[in-house]
């Protein structure tokens, strides 16, 4: 298993991992990579790369924080550094993401990226990196 | 890796891929079957075969039109053919499903089938077919 | 394919599958395993483990009924044990998750265990466990 640190910066975050990812698929062999978060409060997303994946990444950001409100009435938030809508957020997204490797290269399409979800940043989160045959 | 292509006929559908999978796994050897969707507005969910399977998928379809309105402000919305709520309904499914493969055949359970969630269509869909060890 | 079965005990229910799954991946060897399900109305979440989980696992069962609400007009529920809510709440959670297997152990995460997500308990449920190379 190979592992990819990155520091996310905000509490909410998506991140793209295209730059950080390249150096750990280098020399691998085989036919699919898996991507896996040992991560509670964060997750996994494909979307949009290129020109304008700024302002979708802020969209998707605002509406995970839309979808799952801090206000609802939570048990877990009377205990200290609680964040149960940070563990509510990640289980909508993947904890593992299995992409076709080919001739080197993750077969992802034209306009997608590998996104970290960050849902409790900022903080330094880790990324494995399987490949199989 | 192989490749299924397939034409989605409205906006939001999910559509059931079993008929149109069959000839892709002819001839493939291997454990586990993972299916990958190339796109960022359609995404892959495992539902409800067989009778009422209609009901369940439209009420799927609408589901996710009222999980993520397209009355919520978005940022990207300003930007010619945007559809930031596509995005967010694709990031709420999977990218990726892995399906045990056993005896040429995906294990699946009784009631269950493969579907392509289209959030952004018509459009000409791909789905990336790999078979591991 | 070697199979867990196991009993949920409520409608809604995040079970830890921990001491569950250990006797299935005895004498495995590979370097990735993939959980199933094969069902429509239950599915896979990785989420907090030890002290405190209890009380997690309450906010997001809490949480994934008020996302997809009971009362929203179903088309599906005039078909006898129709429970279009179960399937939506299950398509937000995992069908398959992949984790690396490293010296015969999940490389989860410190925190980080796997529950099976019920959404039409209680039932008998099973998980598919593969190991691949």
């Amino acid at each position: 298993v190979r592992e990819l640190r990155i520091q996310t910066e905000r509490k909410t975050q998506l991140l793209e991992l295209a730059e950080n990812l390249r150096p750990l698929l280098e020399g691998l062999e085989g036919s699919l990579v898996t991507l896996f978060v040992p991560h509670t409060t964060a997750g996994l997303v494909l979307q949009a790369a290129g020109p304008g994946a700024t302002a979708v990444a802020g969209d998707l950001e605002s509406a995970f924080e839309r979808l799952v409100d801090e206000g609802w009435s939570w048990e877990h938030v009377h205990e200290g550094d609680a964040n149960p809508w940070s563990h509510v957020r990640t289980a909508l997204t993947a904890s593992s993401i299995s992409i076709p490797f080919v001739e080197g290269r993750l077969a992802l399409g034209d306009h997608q990226a590998v996104f970290l979800a960050e849902f409790d940043g900022p903080r330094e989160r880790s990324i494995y990196v399987t490949v199989t045959q």
